[in-house]
């Protein structure tokens, strides 16, 4: 394999920070950046920013233009080999004379991965890599893992004291964390395909779990807020009512039940209704994440209650959890971060902590269930 | 005032470092640095190490020897005028012709503030200050209480979970947090003047509450280790037994019931007993703070359970909390951080967070209470 230098981690880089642009508004299609660079310059960047319009590679040759002749392209994933609503890139590279291609990471679907960088080394096309893998990964959790297992990235976001705690007993929490936090909350919803909630949290809050703009504070919090998440209700016994929010604000809400019929009571309204029924009588998350997947869901959120929230844990169905610790004790009557009953020390969920930093006043710890720890 | 420029600021920054030399070791005196320099050149630096010894001026006077003649001096702490084990810092800094001091701040001591600085300036020393007044008290958090209020610098540690737990249901609590942690925590203990602990916890655990001096992972550790904290068990109703390992390890334990007599259980052992009856039939806490500051304990370290160290919060005496946040869930059945039954959202205890670090694979979070948030 030809040698990767220290130039070449600056580029891919460059690619990944370009690829980033597209966080908030690719799906169902990854987030990729791509520079092109010829002697030592720079002659083309772009980034994929919606499904439809030109992939990162076809942007930056559009920018380089007769210059991108003998350069490195520099892609955090792949190049396509397949013609979907673009045409395949990594044929517009070996067309426009790119005599080298470095890359982020193999294309994540396990049946077509290596194609493209195939069709790139046939076409006398140097290929290196791959470079920065962890951090090219870290660009799409949620289309890789829908890629190889058919199922989204699900993410738990959670909101709690210092001393673990989500509400008093008598459910007041309003407001746990401060206005930075809940900003970032809504940066969060904004980068899912869709958000997961329970019935229980609609009939106490009734939120309209939507995207607001404003709250973003983003740069392209406009792109970003018109790509709404899918709203997802997990309803077992069909308690919703047409008058919730989440039911009457667009765009889209699914409701998911346990029960053979459709809800009468939403009946008039615009949301779609299936059923998910689990051994247990209540909808089966297994089977919701498939469908999610299926409906190209790339990370879904999970805001839910302690006992939701669990059922998913307890599962092995949260790839992250998202919490946000405020710096206050709540005391030991209120409520728990999950309902999870464990006796012995040993039954202890081992977490590993990924990222901890301070949002506001508040700070936000990044963890992911770790059975091996 | 004569004015302090950058050059000022990073030789206090530099006797501030060499003062926090002595930070397991000068109790009951406080933690103090020294810089001389002449002409932009240190000739002396110095910190205090132990008490009995030589402060931290004459320390940086013996080192310059002769070049102390017209240096300025940069000292954390304003110079002391009174005599007491040595002779005063004020009169040794003049009579060895240093020109100018610079100092962190005054001497928290109301009846003697400001003394040293107007007897330098009597003698016709230029004096300027405060200078890195907040890092300069970060150096004696309890020394400076101590000479402002009578009591200590109160520091109750805790380990827990992620999701705030400390314990299983069952009591079962090794280990919470990793090797790193634990020895942070005997970090602690090593810079305390006196570790308080509750009869609940020595019936459980029957911890010797000592330094280990192999634990410490100190270049100095043999120092640290060898002035121990005095330990405290509070023992309302004189439950504790003379096999206890608090009892039965030297060297001084103190032993606090609410009772008239003294507990025959603990009559043929090294252990002092003291009564600090409360109005509720419990140890008395603030005449036990008190009691400590009488005794000179700069900074004293709470060791305690749930109920203890909720008691300390609940009447305001917990001036810092140290909590090491593992990266795990200990579940909703779990023993709670304090035990704290508070109703309403308006009842939340503020925090400030001071500092937040890993240690090891755990977090140390560190907070003050702030009524004021």
């Amino acid at each position: 394999m030809p040698s990767l230098d220290v130039a070449d981690r600056r580029h891919m880089a460059r690619a990944i920070h370009l690829a980033q642009e597209g966080v908030y508004s690719t799906m169902p299609n990854p987030r990729v950046g791509c520079v092109l660079v010829r002697d030592g310059v720079v002659v083309g960047e772009g980034w994929h920013e919606r499904a439809g319009q030109g992939h990162a590679e076809v942007n930056a040759l559009a920018q380089a233009g007769t210059c991108a002749q003998g350069a490195t392209a520099y892609v955090t994933l792949e190049p396509c080999s397949h013609t979907g609503k673009t045409g395949p890139c990594c044929e517009a590279l070996a067309a426009a004379g790119i005599a080298r291609v470095v890359y982020g990471m193999e294309d994540p679907n396990p049946q077509v991965a290596g194609r493209g960088l195939a069709y790139l080394q046939a076409a006398g096309v140097v290929v290196a890599g791959p470079l920065l893998e962890d951090e090219a990964w870290a660009l799409n959790p949620g289309f890789i893992r829908r890629m190889e297992g058919g199922r989204p990235w699900v993410r738990c976001k959670m909101a709690m004291s210092l001393d673990g705690r989500t509400a008093m007993a008598s459910g007041e929490s309003k407001w746990v964390t401060g206005p930075s936090a809940r900003a970032d909350v809504q940066r969060l919803r904004a980068r899912s395909c869709a958000i997961i909630t329970g019935i229980g949290s609609i009939l106490h809050d009734d939120s309209a779990l939507t995207v607001r703009e404003h709250e973003l504070k983003l740069p392209n919090a406009g792109l970003a807020a018109s790509i709404q998440p899918l709203r997802v209700v997990l309803d077992s016994n069909q308690q919703l009512l047409a008058s919730a929010k989440v039911v009457q604000s667009p765009p889209r809400t699914l409701v998911v039940s346990a029960q053979a019929q459709a809800s009468p009571a939403l009946a008039e309204t615009a949301v779609e209704q299936i059923s998910l029924p689990g051994a247990d009588g209540k909808v089966d998350l297994e089977k919701l994440l498939h469908e999610l997947g299926r409906r190209q869901c790339n990370e879904v959120l999970v805001e839910a209650g302690a006992n939701l929230a669990a059922a998913f844990l307890r599962r092995g169905l949260l790839d992250e959890l998202v919490i946000y610790m405020a710096p206050k004790l709540m005391g030991s009557e209120a409520r728990p971060l999950f309902d999870l009953p464990l006796q012995r020390m040993s039954a202890q969920l081992p977490l590993t902590i990924t990222d901890m930093r301070a949002v506001g006043n508040d700070w936000r710890i990044t963890a992911r269930p770790d059975p091996d720890a």
